[in-house]
């Protein structure tokens, strides 16, 4: 039933749901093994986003320095542009696994988190919605990647919904051809271990097909799958 | 045994085992599924080595044409550079399985093949030698792949061996850390199946780190991956 009113609102006002600068590695990882609090992509995993840091769109959003532009960087900023709605998984969220023991945790991010509209955060266990500083507001979904998507695509109205990770969470919409865009940007570097994001899923039978291809600056290559028809 | 000497000759001459030109896909195919005579590189494999047909390199080796410049012909030219002997998995010198029927099948490449040193063709049924024009000749090794190598080293001299594929050979190398340079294309395109190249492999664990990264043309990007130490 979700999914029939998605596609029926997609006809109306093709609101998409887009994957932007997420990163893999050269053997096919997004993320490092040994995910927690301190290493929240993983060991080895801030090698992965090395080109994000150095863009002008993170420095701005994060940093303190002006960061670099060029190709880097306008593709960091186009994944911002046009967006209603993110939605997350859990362990993009946070660390904090299983129950929420209290209420305290509220993201990577502090005070005024770069997203500025509703978030949708993938969990088994509900939560109250947080308001934070700048117009985000992470909201908990326990009903599944279809509810979220579709509460995403509500909430996002004519805009698009971007998909923010992690490996799991794009896995599963991947499988589900629920994706529409799905930026890749490939890092210079060999992880090893990890979390592999596209092992077992059969990317041409579910529909998707590279469209785009372009030389990164720090990243050794940008590339963009779509789904067809 | 054979790999003591191995090493003991290369801190001699620095004779290097390298892979050049290696393809694979976004989604980490080094071949597509199905290869048999009418598809030597697995359905779909042909759109994962687009970009090196292109090239002017391989048109003044197969082609009819003049072929394109630039890098992708740039990466292709170099790994013809100061080799002095190549090694072949057996699935790469033909679609021919279990014990040679005849001594019919002489490779993909008509009577003057692109190779024009001794190529050790890794099978487990002995064959004698075949001499082709140009100056290959194509030798038989029962031995494994250590003892490929040795022979390989021993008749490139002071040059470097190069290491032609298939994936499978790749991986039995690379597990086996005796390659020293492995340059791969990323063609833009998804297989969705077939032989992945590095599922499995800790690269990172066995030595390896990427060194280098350069925009393709038509592939999408190439990295080298070098084994440190």
């Amino acid at each position: 039933m979700a999914v029939w009113r998605i596609q029926t609102r997609r006809r109306c006002v093709l609101s998409r749901l887009r994957v932007h600068s997420f990163s893999v590695s050269i053997d096919g990882f997004g993320a490092g093994p040994s995910q927690d609090l301190e290493h929240p992509l993983g060991v080895g995993g801030p090698e992965l986003v090395d080109w994000f840091f150095h863009t002008r769109t993170f420095q701005r959003m994060h940093g303190t320095g002006e960061g670099d532009p060029g190709v880097d960087d306008e593709l960091s900023a186009q994944g911002f542009e046009n967006i209603g709605a993110w939605i997350l998984g859990r362990n993009m969220f946070g660390p904090v696994r299983g129950p929420w023991p209290d209420e305290s945790w509220r993201g990577w991010w502090g005070d005024e988190p770069p997203y500025h509209t509703p978030v949708f955060v993938l969990t088994h266990y509900p939560r109250a919605p947080i308001s934070m500083k700048g117009g985000t507001e992470f909201r908990f979904v326990t009903e599944g990647i279809e509810a979220a998507l579709a509460q995403a695509k509500e909430a996002a109205g004519e805009k698009d919904v971007r998909l923010g990770g992690g490996v799991a969470t794009i896995r599963q919409y991947l499988s589900a051809r629920l994706i529409d865009e799905l930026h890749l940007a490939i890092s210079p570097v060999v992880l090893g271990q990890g979390e592999h994001l596209l092992n077992g899923l059969d990317l041409r039978a579910l529909g998707y097909a590279c469209t785009s291809h372009i030389a990164g600056g720090r990243a050794a290559a940008h590339v963009v799958l779509q789904k067809r028809g």
